[in-house]
């Protein structure tokens, strides 16, 4: 899946925010992918980037319109077509993370056939997979697992893939969700590929590279989540990581939208250890990073150097103090 | 994914009888479901049961055209076509676990819409499915696992259902791949489920049942495969199994189709319950199957004997020998 740069990035009509997090996380990581934002009116949220209409965006070199809102329920809301049909008109590609496909909205469908223009599912992977080999590919892998969904895990590897590119490490972040797929402008939603080839996949995501280049993987999910262990497990296998980040958010304690207990550290780090081994007996973890987010400046420093103490490993808030030793540890 | 039965069993013009093991299967396990076979000139496989025309097989109640063999590619040859058509006209439902789709075929798709029979593609999971909750389900389930793809997983559960109704407990085997739904008439075929919802499937495959109630649930790939341990993960998480069976093949060194060992039967035994504790703490190991298909009878003996010293575990050949010292423990 490749989505073509840079954006302009649509927020509809964003009652919040938070729905705009899509566009948000593109606007703080791949600043330069954006030319601009379209708002409809009503629309709340504010990436701090231009105003632009579907002309300049176009005439400034935009090549996809990126829908960067969700809507309850991914909805395709009928008051948004008329600015897609236009981006199509304008000679842009269109690219969704919603459940509605874009095809199946007919004037979207006949725009894209009139313009030749792409309708990007980034929901839906692209085939064809097969699957995993096992095979031992050159160049170096980080990924980063959880001990839950949603705690961090994307962010911490972009933080990591920048910080690597500060430092003159050849790096490249790979997604391996739907987000991170817009953020990056191209990799494979992995839970939604067929089970027989998610390994495969994850092998696919993360191809041959240099000896001395690193890929960033996006992790999904956790071992221990009873829902998704099975995909984070194929993404391990098919990432053959050299190096783990575990990520944790300190205060949450069941496990999302399930009734089981969040997953500790220590398991998270000796189970993905051992099963790692398999694809890369040499597999470590290199550090911790810790999602503080709901936490005052005080605590957070304590959590972290608490952790720190605990495990012995170099511990970060990613977005909060950077990354910094996480990376020494995996350059050593 | 339900199939009707009893079946009238096709066997095209299979070149020896391991084409013709799915057919096999079912003569062996679901007798009563098969009112006969169907052979072209040239077929070399026999079931050992009554040749019956189409029409003599739609008198004797047949439901069901099974195709019971394959072909190399799982491609449908165009001269099993004219069975197919006239199957459809007595009023008979298709089952297919080849590679082409049946309705791919415009002769099969159009007397299928004539006669109003189903096209039942079982490599095709029926969804809607939904992510796993890790809710603990009634009733009680063991789950076969393997250090291998192909060890004899789906044997076992098989033989473990039998003696289970011999005995008079209440059980159904509970099939997660193709040629087990074949012989079961219904299951879901976990690997080809979207991998997001591949441990709900497994919920759904053992629902709540009578807490004395067994199900008995055929197992994927082995979780030291490094093309498949996610969607084996996938099938524990959800299946939530009381006691677990390892399958193991004691002349096979290396994985099937990779470049990896084979695993050790200790090691599949302690990371299945580690794992596996996640959804059912109780899960206990109650015993090793082996296949020793590949060895002669002293050394089948002698295979058995050493590996129930080694482990302190009850150990059959579920084909050879029965399952009773595994059932014995089951039920303890």
């Amino acid at each position: 899946m490749d989505v073509q740069q840079p954006y302009l990035v649509f927020l509809g009509d964003a009652r919040d925010a938070l729905a705009a997090k899509t566009g948000q996380g593109i606007v703080d990581w791949r600043p330069k992918a954006v030319v601009g934002q379209l708002r409809l009116p009503g629309c709340v949220a504010n990436l701090g980037v231009a105003d632009v209409t579907i002309e300049q965006a176009a005439e400034a070199g935009a090549r996809t319109f990126l829908i960067g809102v969700v809507n309850p329920g991914g909805v395709l809301p009928d008051h948004w077509q008329g600015a897609i049909v236009e981006a199509l008109g304008a000679g842009l590609d269109i690219a969704s993370g919603l459940h509605t496909p874009l095809a199946s909205v007919p004037a979207i469908a006949r725009a894209a056939k009139q313009s030749g223009g792409q309708l990007l599912e980034v929901r839906r992977p692209v085939g064809p997979f097969r699957t995993a080999t096992g095979r031992k590919r050159t160049g170096k892998r980080l990924l980063t697992v959880g001990t839950d969904c949603s705690v961090g895990k994307k962010y911490a590897a972009l933080a990591i893939e920048r910080e690597l590119i500060r430092r003159g490490v050849a790096a490249d972040y790979r997604a391996s969700g739907q987000t991170g797929i817009l953020i990056a402008g191209s990799g494979i939603p992995i839970d939604a590929v067929v089970s027989d080839f998610a390994a495969g996949a994850a092998e696919m995501l993360s191809p041959d590279n240099d000896p001395d280049h690193w890929d960033v993987v996006e992790g999904q999910g956790s071992l221990f989540h009873p829902s998704f262990a099975g995909v984070s497990l194929a993404l391990l296998h098919g990432t053959q990581p050299d190096a783990i980040v575990v990520c944790h958010e300190p205060t949450r304690t069941t496990m999302r939208n399930v009734d089981a207990p969040i997953a500790s550290i220590s398991d998270v780090i000796d189970q993905t250890l051992a099963l790692g081994r398999l694809t890369n007996p040499a597999v470590r973890c290199v550090g911790i990073a810790l999602n503080t987010a709901t936490l005052g400046s005080e605590a957070a420093k304590r959590a972290i150097e608490q952790t720190r103490r605990d495990f012995d490993l170099p511990v970060c808030d990613p977005m909060r103090y950077g990354v910094e030793a996480l990376v020494d540890e995996m350059l050593v």
